[in-house]
């Protein structure tokens, strides 16, 4: 396996990719192949003392910037790392792809390089959300890869989010929610009903609507959302969060006896804090591409690349973006059955309506 | 003037509200109105030792609950509080009306009886959301009233958000912003860029959007958001902030030393729960109507229901709905001359495009 990794995305690059580089490359056989100007590259992994074998360097000359245009700079930039990693995907001189550089140009490159899996209509962006009340995280997708959105979008996110899950976790089951502005049954916009009745027919573990307020508390795998209301939540929980801490520390910090207090209580603090750390959660993929792409932040170190390089050790082998083609072809099949047992259906009602008791009718209907 | 008051509405009622409403009229020369089953009312504001005279009962037999579906119930049940509440100040016997009861039946009942405020496309539920690092609150609108939206409903409540916290605040230029997926101008779908052409024309202090994550910090007095979005934004907020202090609670009670720690800082998390405190806030208007509603928290208690009533006072001495008829007419004038001033514009541009200098018509196209 080829592991191949954007040294130069982010805000830490080169050299904080490069130190995540070594840590995980010394503890897997797989081979990291390091994309950027090979002498800065190499000049790095000298500095950080490597002399192992299993990472490689890629020439790539050129760097996307976060103020760039994302379309125009993957046109122009054909030798920038982002591009010339989605390239190497392709051409099957790599496995996956992991950069910290801009998400607008990964999404871009992944489109216009790679492509879109068979059947998929829109690629999405995932994130890892936190919990505060159980163990792990919860998968949320779209987060803004697109902003206009159809209910058929969402239903493929659900079925895309529930394979990576699998792939990652190996859990079977994964719970699947949608983000709604109610938990019951029948709620929302019109996108939002549709998309609803389309998940329930999927062969996902669906188990309905999900409100912002609830995501936090756990009890759901991945989360689907259309994207505007997905960065919304996203973003809105980020600022939150970091008013609420910021709140905190300057309250602790003042006065005296508060003082005291908070050299007491910062053990506890940072055990609050690693709660909501995102470090270890490994990247956010952009599903539906053909092709594994891992997102990180733009400002991960050494700790993040690690665990992305290890999360995407995982992607491979179980082989996600297989599992999503397949999913999405199960999954159609089951459409178009829906359809034709839709259709028979109809034809029996409207053929044979006055022989059918009321609510036997009004079952088929309601399904609809 | 008087403030109809629903004796019925909210978890606590109805001692909590009667005690509100003393605890207000004791300090105000305006008339409360409490709307319930008189003799439950009265034996609740004996209990309270009431002996004043601006408080007056009217009789409302049945109470709409949270659960049964707003249209219906506001159908059936014409001596329910709130369409007794709304049929008053439709006939002039109240000048607004404070309700903590179901926020579908209010939105039902003001729409039938009420009906909306001429030129109004869609009446919005606004809330007051607490700022972290300045003064006050802002004011977010719509949190939900509409789940399907179009440009025009936004634009419409920027301006009657406006117009609201001019009205309460005697902040004469509000900002306003519409939250979306980035700071910077062109972002967004369709819905949120034609919003936002709509109300950089309009005579409001419109500044542009806002990221979910910069609301809490403050800077904006006034955030438009679509129903859908709004609520997301609203309910992740309060779902982070309170899964972060629960977490805190937990951390800094387990383990001796923390406890010790935790004793000394108690005053001041007090303080920082303060600032998430939305007791104080005093309700949240629902705008567009023709008369004024002030929707209260469903577990609303005397605090709540006293501040509520002093707004209120505000509200109606501003006129504040007379404020938003007016504020309406004077953009649709706008509108209508922008329209006149865009198709001459297009008329002399294809006339005579020829004499004109290409940036100029330029310039006149991207108006559009």
């Amino acid at each position: 396996m080829k592991i191949l990794l954007d040294g130069m995305g982010g805000d830490y690059a080169p050299d904080e990719i490069v130190k995540g580089a070594i840590k995980a490359a010394r503890e897997i056989d797989e081979t990291v192949v390091i994309l950027g100007p090979r002498a800065r590259i190499q000049k790095s992994l000298d500095d950080n003392g490597w002399n192992g074998s299993n990472i490689e360097i890629a020439e790539a000359s050129e760097v996307i910037s976060n103020d760039e245009a994302p379309a125009m700079a993957v046109r122009r930039k054909k030798d920038s790392t982002i591009v010339r990693g989605m390239s190497m995907i392709k051409n099957g001189e790599g496995d996956i792809f992991i950069s910290g550089g801009s998400t607008g140009a990964l999404l871009a490159a992944g489109l216009v390089v790679l492509g879109r899996i068979k059947g998929i209509k829109r690629p999405a962006i995932a994130a890892w959300f936190p919990r505060a009340a159980a163990e792990g995280n919860t998968l949320i997708l779209d987060c803004g890869a697109n902003v206009e959105s159809k209910a058929e979008y969402l239903y493929q996110y659900g079925i895309m989010g529930s394979m990576f899950v699998q792939g990652i976790t190996g859990n079977t089951e994964p719970s699947v929610r949608l983000l709604n502005v109610g938990a019951e049954d029948g709620k929302g916009d019109d996108l939002h009903k549709d998309a609803f009745k389309m998940l329930e027919k999927s062969d996902i573990n669906f188990l309905g609507n999900v409100e912002a307020r609830d995501v936090i508390f756990g009890g759901t795998d991945v989360v689907v959302c259309d994207g505007f209301s997905g960065n919304v939540f996203l973003k809105s929980s980020e600022g939150t969060a970091s008013a609420v801490m910021g709140l905190l520390k300057e309250k602790l910090s003042s006065g005296l006896k508060a003082k005291m207090g908070a050299a007491l209580s910062m053990s506890r603090l940072r055990e609050l804090k690693s709660v909501f750390d995102y470090k270890d959660a490994g990247g956010a993929p952009i599903l539906g591409l053909k092709g594994a792409v891992l997102k990180v932040h733009g400002n991960s170190k050494e700790t993040e690349v690690y665990y992305a390089i290890h999360r995407a050790v995982d992607y491979v082998n179980n082989d996600i973006t297989g599992m999503i083609e397949d999913a999405i072809i199960r999954n159609e099949a089951i459409k178009k059955e829906n359809s034709i047992t839709g259709r028979m259906a109809e034809a029996i009602t409207s053929a044979g309506g006055k022989f059918l008791r009321k609510s036997d009718s009004d079952e088929e209907d309601s399904e609809e």
